[in-house]
């Protein structure tokens, strides 16, 4: 079944205590030339139905209602994932490492 | 700056009540053609340094390390972001709505 996923962040101009948590933490290990750090959210969502602009509109409309607090977070992409993305980019990096 | 993004979700075999709230939530909707939601994490990484190979593989360490809960997540992907990515795909989107 197709998979469409929905990816929200927060606002830019907001402060983000999550993603200064992290930026901290990374600073404390030496890693100070990664100076920012924003935390948002990935939503996978998988239907029964075919893909089409309906679905689409259909998520566009669900993301905004329903998965991103409009005051605080924007919907920034909402893709159809590929059949087997699933792993695939991870596996491809652990090549790289080895 | 580059921005690079992480994306980490919930491992495929571990229950994901977030993720079942909101399927729930879709349900009720009248919206149950939606019928799995699983929620992960996505992190964008600023860094004041040139994208190299090595950046990369320290990207993928904090990752692991520090970004996902090894026991509970996975990181599935890790990318560079293009400069302008920001907000593209939602301004393409809504120009569909229109």
């Amino acid at each position: 079944m197709p998979k469409i996923v929905v990816q929200v962040m927060p606002k830019q101009e907001l402060l983000d205590p999550q993603g200064k948590a992290v930026a901290g933490a990374l600073s404390r290990l030496g890693k100070s030339h990664f100076n920012d750090v924003r935390v948002g959210k990935r939503f996978e969502i998988t239907t029964d139905r075919e893909i089409s602009g309906e679905i689409m509109e259909e998520v566009a409309h669900i993301a905004d209602e329903l998965l991103a607090n409009g005051v605080i977070e924007d919907v920034i992409s909402i893709d159809v994932l590929p059949e087997d993305a699933e792993g695939t980019e991870v596996d491809e990096l652990e090549g790289a490492e080895a």
